[in-house]
Order: structure tokens, then C-alpha cells, then sequence
């Protein structure tokens, strides 16, 4: 895509930190790390999201979280991380083509989960639940 | 794993509400959802992080969670969503099995990412590239 960021660091065009490449993937520092090491892992081929990316970039994209995770947990001492992927506007996602976050994670970091609360009833649960399995029949 | 709480679910010794399930790959609904419809996808062979868990299911349960995805984008009319997977305490993983997150999002609901900044040099990044890649190769 012409105006897409994350297609020029693909193309050479905007400069990156390159952290691993092959033919389909590529994996560079986030700029503005979260811990520093935080890592985005994309598909060479532009796609917005999870939703409109092929499933045979999807299993080598999951491959290679896998291979990056576990360079940055023993390169970086990591205690821990999360591994993210934010899907549109609305769920913070800055640029529209597809990105896995690997965030590097310490014991005194002190990040918080967003906020969860319980269902307040069976039906109202059961009513949620029949909702999503009804597009997956 | 005798004391897994997700494995007593696999094995249906606890209850879940089960959204999606076949050989390998087990889904059901978060009983503390961040929003209505929260979903967990969790391999049923018991492994702990990403990095003890084979390839073939990683794969299996990208797959899954695309799926599952499109499911709960279309049926609960979601704004956007998150993908993510917590990796050990420091991580905030609470049940040390594998499971990725499907977290509904909404215009308004105002969720905040974790803080980030940017690199103070080109030294700090640079050293920061050449640890985890040391790795990769």
C-alpha cells in the first residue's frame, strides 16, 4: 500500500531496526518501546488484521513470535511478556497493517490489566456464548 | 496436569462455556471479562508459555483464533478487539497454561496501552538489536 508505513520499512523506503527477515515475515524495534526490545513481527504483504490476512501467513507469523520470544526472554533476562496483536481504532491499533507486539515484561513494572468484571447472571452469559458459537455453526 | 485448572476444563472435570472446540484447540468464555464475550483459546495438550508448545499447534490455534475473531466482530457488533497472550507472572499470566485472549473493544470504553517511550540514542537501540539477534542466528 503507498501510504502505509509499515510497506516502506518492507520496501527499504522508511529505515528500521531489523530484529529477523525472511520472504513472508518481517520483524523490526518498536520505536516507541513499551520496555525497551519491544518487537513488532508483520507480514511482508500488507493486510489490515488478523481478519483479511491469509492463514498460511497467520501459522508463519505464529512460528516466528515463537523464535523472537524466546531470543528476547534469554537475550533480554526477561521475567515475562506479552504478546499482542490490536485490532483497529477502537482497539488502539495506530498503523492499519497487521502487527504482533512482543513487550518485554519485569517483576517491578507495576503494568496493570484493564479492568474485568464478572457476568452478572447465567443467562446473561449464556446469552453472549450463543451469540458468537451461532456464527461459528 | 493433575492441579491445571485448564486442563480440568479440557478434561470436563470443571464447567466452562464452551465457544468453539475440536481435536486440539479448546475455546470458551472468560468467567472475568474485560468486556461481555471475553474469550480464552487454549491448546488442549497442557503446555505452560509459547515456548514449550510445539509448532503444529501454535498453528492450529492462530487458525482458531482468526476464526473466533470474525465470530465475535460480527456477532457482538465490536468497535475493535485484542489479541493477546500473557507469558509468565511477570506477564500476567494467572493460569500457568497457554491461552490467547479475544478482548471485545468499544469507541468509548477508554482503555489505556502501557506507557512507551522513545530510544534516548542510537547506541541504546542499536545494543538492544544486537543482543536478540545474537540469538537468531
Amino acid at each position: 500500500m503507498n501510504d502505509c508505513v509499515f510497506c516502506k520499512i518492507v520496501e527499504g523506503k522508511l529505515p528500521s531496526y531489523k530484529i529477523y527477515e525472511d520472504k513472508d515475515v518481517l520483524a523490526f524495534l518498536d520505536i516507541k518501546p513499551v520496555h525497551l526490545g519491544h518487537t513488532l513481527i508483520i507480514p511482508k504483504k500488507h493486510s489490515e488484521t488478523i481478519l483479511d490476512t491469509e492463514e498460511k501467513i497467520l501459522k508463519k507469523l505464529i512460528v516466528v513470535t515463537k523464535k523472537i520470544s524466546k531470543a528476547m526472554y534469554e537475550s533480554l533476562k526477561l521475567d515475562g511478556f506479552n504478546i499482542g496483536i490490536n485490532q483497529f481504532e477502537a482497539g488502539n491499533q495506530i498503523v492499519p497493517h497487521l502487527h504482533i507486539h512482543i513487550t518485554p515484561r519485569y517483576k517491578d513494572d507495576n503494568f496493570k490489566l484493564w479492568p474485568s468484571r464478572e457476568y452478572r447472571s447465567e443467562k446473561e452469559r449464556k446469552e453472549i456464548q450463543e451469540k458468537i458459537t451461532k456464527l461459528l455453526k
